[in-house]
């Protein structure tokens, strides 16, 4: 085998066991590819391998090469949610599994994978292609709604980075599943993030991020993505689950399609301060109640929420299940769709249905939006005469 | 290598050879795995690795174990009906390949991998996270429609389950290749399954399926996709093929999106007794004739048959082209979409395009139907007069 | 291990180091595959794995056999335009990376890899369910725009083929990354193409082919996707970028949706010749200028160019801005659909933004458009009468 294919289990350089320590072994794992590979033309990275099994994280890895993958044999998913309200004595498993790690740094860090380089990105490059795949990262124990919780992040990216991928993993019981600042055309596709706090953060400006392909599930404190300052990111053919919540911050060009989103919570898509020229379109919202409390957004809110211009929310699906009696404030009308703020927002060929009136609210400083066949003239709340309704009949 | 780590071609426990009967020497592991695993928390399930070659499967395999993965090197398709139409004596090769498995159960068993355990789920616990990763699985010979065909199972899930994932496989010749019963937010993704009867069946009652980015290549007797009383399912960026046919019975919130649709008969998507709050949205139908015969559905059933409340279809393209001689019943006009049942169903900036007239029929039951830029005047034949048409002009 | 798995660092039979010319040592793997499997039903092909490493091509490797399985550990990705043009001298990598192969043919050809077989596809059969899987092809040395460029051609495949499969691939610097003729139901996912001439090209006629979730990054030259007498592909989730151009020469059935495209240049799709009923849905188009530079298309041939009938526009943003001084012709008015020629095309709920006056425009040729909430009278361009316009207002 070559020497740019590692396994932890049986590296001989390792002077811990990974079932102890696989954070310490990695980190060894890496300082040995950076002892081999010593010139800027000889760094092709390597793979380190984690067969299933179970491993305590004590120590933080830091990844400060590019083209590196580590990658593990199944995201091992398993609900420790359920687990913790269950009568489990009979249960035959009980941790999640496959190449389970379980996040208990004991180093004083909140990571078990930091992904940050010295210097500036400009003089020692970018990190490129560094990649996740097929492992999961357990913070073992925490309580809804999980942010705060235990304070653990699964995957921070601290430096300016390239293509960074995350593919497969399994992510449960962590305050910030994955960070990533700074991020240029990152591949988040094909996981499954679960009962965390947070699931995708993109901090810092990004550029084209593709998140797709995910089950995205968390509880009602957090984000199930959250991006600030962010160029052109596509979001499309997600499952976004429990209190779906994404939130733009100044982000514009943004791409939102066919998901799938149910929320317990307003507040399902959140386009604040100044978002413009976003895209919403064949997305399947549902909107219910009981799983979960929280005084975060009331249901003035939106359940989705526009601050900006030129947005065009097309083509989508909104289910609006929520007994009168929870609808806060109380009494009031929920609303589905919120023009906060900005001008020239498009709202084409949506449907609402609802247990309830609900409403699409126009703010007072709102200018000429265009509501076509989104509403019925009886769905349509305007503190503005500066738009257009073409009811829905 | 980490003893969580199964090469079938070179496991020493297994009694028989795998090219032989590689069932038996699953089952051999998987006893071998739950020698080793023995307590609760201690039971991260293993990989089983098949290398590329042909096995014989003549016992079915049961998997009982959480977070196992089998995996491959390759789905293996070969169009075995284009193989049995055609002379034959000079092809380089007229099996399936990569990590191929011949489903030739001698064990008085349907299935080749039967996923399920003993016992109250909630006494026992759910299985997760059970991952079934780039083989091929080949019911060897089959005639068409495969439904009734050979009766072969490919995988059946018949325990509660949650993240069961499918990915990269192969199925070809199986008359059922995935039964999911109970299912938990499964993840059904690129895969190729073709030349079945059916492809995927979400028996029970199922939460939030995640079927996207799959080849479903299946003939005319039986389904792309069935789902009953499934909540949530999201089908996108699928290429359906030759019979496509999505039939969803007492399913809600169903999302049906950017999906390519091809069929040589009527029931493209059927949504059956009380299905309210689906979305239809941004696919291409496209509606052929010749290949394969039935008489399942007549032309009067509609390429979308709905039967439920405000469901929405929208942004579909129909390209329908089917010589007048072979209308069913004869001398009928054909149905683009009927609206059996139900009221308040919403059909948005849909385009029909036909070589003969084609229509949207609204039944005589069926109340407030909204049919905007979706049929011209001369398409809509109503046997109600409560709905509403915008004409396309 | 099975003798169907190979390391091509470790494989003895290789007469060649495989980081002198990896394209030798592959085909030396392929006649010793040929070696051992002799039959027609014995022929299930292998895999060929590439660990990490710095690899040499010099010469071409010719797959023949079906189900050849090229696996790496990762796309290896770095932005070669970027470091061509930065001061890298404290830069810690400098190359490409994970299992990265430098295509530096000394044979006399151009392409790393040609898939092709000998004889009548219908006597020898097609190859089938071949599958290049997670490396990088790199061209090494490149210019802006890459086409013509350094000639080179990452994969081509010559032979009629059935479920080609492309997945987690990187490539660079080459002229033509993906080269395809006579494709039926390939797939191409969840790949890197970037700082290509041409990403994806499906030549003579295809079928069905599945482009989804990929990142496709190229210059003004050449294309992103380019396919003629494309009979119902798939592009739904992709990340198109740069010069995003997908043309279709007379393709039929096509469904373009849920992508995400940007263009420093007019033609982001263009149906050319007789290309019907096709669907372009959701996706979102951003238009900006200044990253190259190029006279190929002018702005008014339109950012979505149709000639053909029954295409279905809808539920698309664009968002055009360019300053009025980069204009061309100088003066013009910029076209962002352009209906060339044609019947009954369809555009529905689109929503233009733009930073000038920006236009739809109907050839006049055309019959029977119909611009349904798409654009306000004043972007109308119509040099025929016969259209239907429903303005935006």
């Amino acid at each position: 085998m070559a020497n740019t294919v590692y396994d932890v289990t049986t590296w001989s350089g390792a002077t811990v066991s990974p079932y102890v320590d696989i954070g310490a072994v990695i980190n060894q794992i890496i300082a040995d590819i950076k002892a081999n590979q010593t010139t800027q033309t000889t760094r092709p990275g390597a793979v380190i391998y984690i067969p299933p099994g179970h491993y305590d994280l004590l120590t933080r890895v830091v990844v400060d090469v590019s083209f590196l993958q580590i990658k593990g044999s199944g995201h091992g998913f398993l609900s420790e949610a359920i687990r913790d309200e269950s009568s489990t004595s009979s249960w035959m498993e009980t941790q999640p599994g496959a190449s389970h790690i379980r996040v208990k740094n004991t180093d004083g860090n909140r990571e078990a994978f930091l992904v940050s380089r010295s210097g500036d990105p400009n003089v020692v490059g970018r990190l490129n292609s560094i990649e996740f795949k097929g492992f999961c990262l357990d913070g073992v124990t925490d309580s809804k709604p999980y942010s705060p919780g235990n304070s653990k992040i699964g995957i921070s990216v601290q430096s300016d980075n390239d293509s960074f991928h995350v593919e497969g993993m399994g992510f449960v019981y962590l305050e910030h599943a994955i960070i990533i600042k700074g991020a240029d055309a990152p591949n988040i596709t094909n996981n499954f993030i679960a009962e965390c706090g947070n699931c995708i953060e993109l901090t810092g400006a990004s550029q084209v991020a593709k998140i797709t392909n995910n089950f995205l599930i968390s509880a009602w404190a957090g984000y199930s993505i959250y991006a600030e300052n962010a160029e052109g990111p596509l979001i499309t053919g997600n499952s976004i689950l429990w209190a779906a919540n994404i939130t733009l911050s100044n982000c514009n060009r943004v791409s939102i399609s066919s998901n799938k989103l149910l929320s317990n919570f307003p507040s399902m898509i959140a386009l604040l301060g100044n978002c413009s020229e976003n895209l919403i379109a064949a997305n399947h919202f549902r909107r219910v109640s009981g799983d979960g409390t929280s005084t975060r957004f009331d249901d003035l809110f939106g359940l989705v929420h526009i601050e900006g211009n030129n947005n065009m929310v097309t083509g989508n699906m909104f289910s609006f299940n929520v007994p009168a009696s929870s609808i806060s404030p109380a009494g009031a009308t929920p609303t589905i769709i919120l023009v906060k703020s900005g001008d020239s927002n498009y709202l084409a060929t949506n449907n609402i249905v609802s247990n309830v009136s609900a409403m699409v609210v126009l703010d007072g400083s709102t200018t000429a939006t265009r509501i076509i066949y989104s509403a019925k003239n009886s769905q349509l709340n305007a503190y503005t005469t500066s738009y257009t309704l073409v009811p829905t009949p």
